[in-house]
């Protein structure tokens, strides 16, 4: 997820109707770059091992290559790392999404985002209350 | 939302915790200028009288300005429409997504997505059978 100011930009690459990358799956593969292993990346992000595994999966099977391969063997080696084509994924994926915010990022944005409220006013109680109905 | 192929991009400004605008406001807007009633648009989205009722009010309640007015008075000419500043919001938000289509939909993208399989691979059943608990 791309932040600019109250602007957030969601990015997401579908496989037919599954998602084959998005702002959720960069950060894991990240998370498995950096702990080496699934359940640590997913423990890192609050996701429940199932769930991390399930994006995982998900991951492998949208693309021609696999992208977070595991290390099996000696119980001291098992893990996980992510392959050459899960890196050049990731890359581009967070190229993309520079991409996004240095074009969102000009005048009509900050102008369209200089006439928001600090915050919310509060919320109507009722719809009657309001007169609104039509 | 904005679809460049199998890429979509959602574009979502916030004020505090509230969603200020997005592609589900933007479409309400458009469709309450169609239709000149809050009713009859939430009716054209499928949507419940109060969930896009509770939209607009977001709407009036995160920006300077009143984005929805609406017509009370005699029965026949009850309705809502857009205000010049809903109009403007309106207009720059679907701006800001055309610059974010235009800046996505470079080579670099058509690369990307060149590496999408046509579809999904089948699910794995179960974890133990891919042997990538780690």
């Amino acid at each position: 997820m791309i932040r600019i100011g109250a602007l957030k930009l969601k990015a997401q690459i579908f496989c037919g109707v599954e998602s084959a990358i998005g702002p959720g799956k960069a950060d894991l593969l990240e998370a498995i770059d950096r702990e080496g292993s699934i359940s640590a990346a997913g423990r890192s992000m609050g996701m429940s091992y199932r769930r991390t595994w399930l994006l995982v999966d998900a991951l492998n099977r949208c693309w021609l290559e696999r992208v977070v391969e595991t290390v099996s063997g000696g119980s001291r080696e098992r893990g996980a790392r992510l392959t050459d084509f899960g890196r050049q994924l990731l890359f581009s994926y967070r190229d993309l999404e520079t991409l996004l915010a240095d074009a969102a990022d000009d005048g009509r944005l900050n102008a369209l985002l200089s006439l928001l409220r600090d915050r919310p006013l509060p919320k109507q109680t009722s719809l009657r209350s309001r007169n609104i109905l039509d």
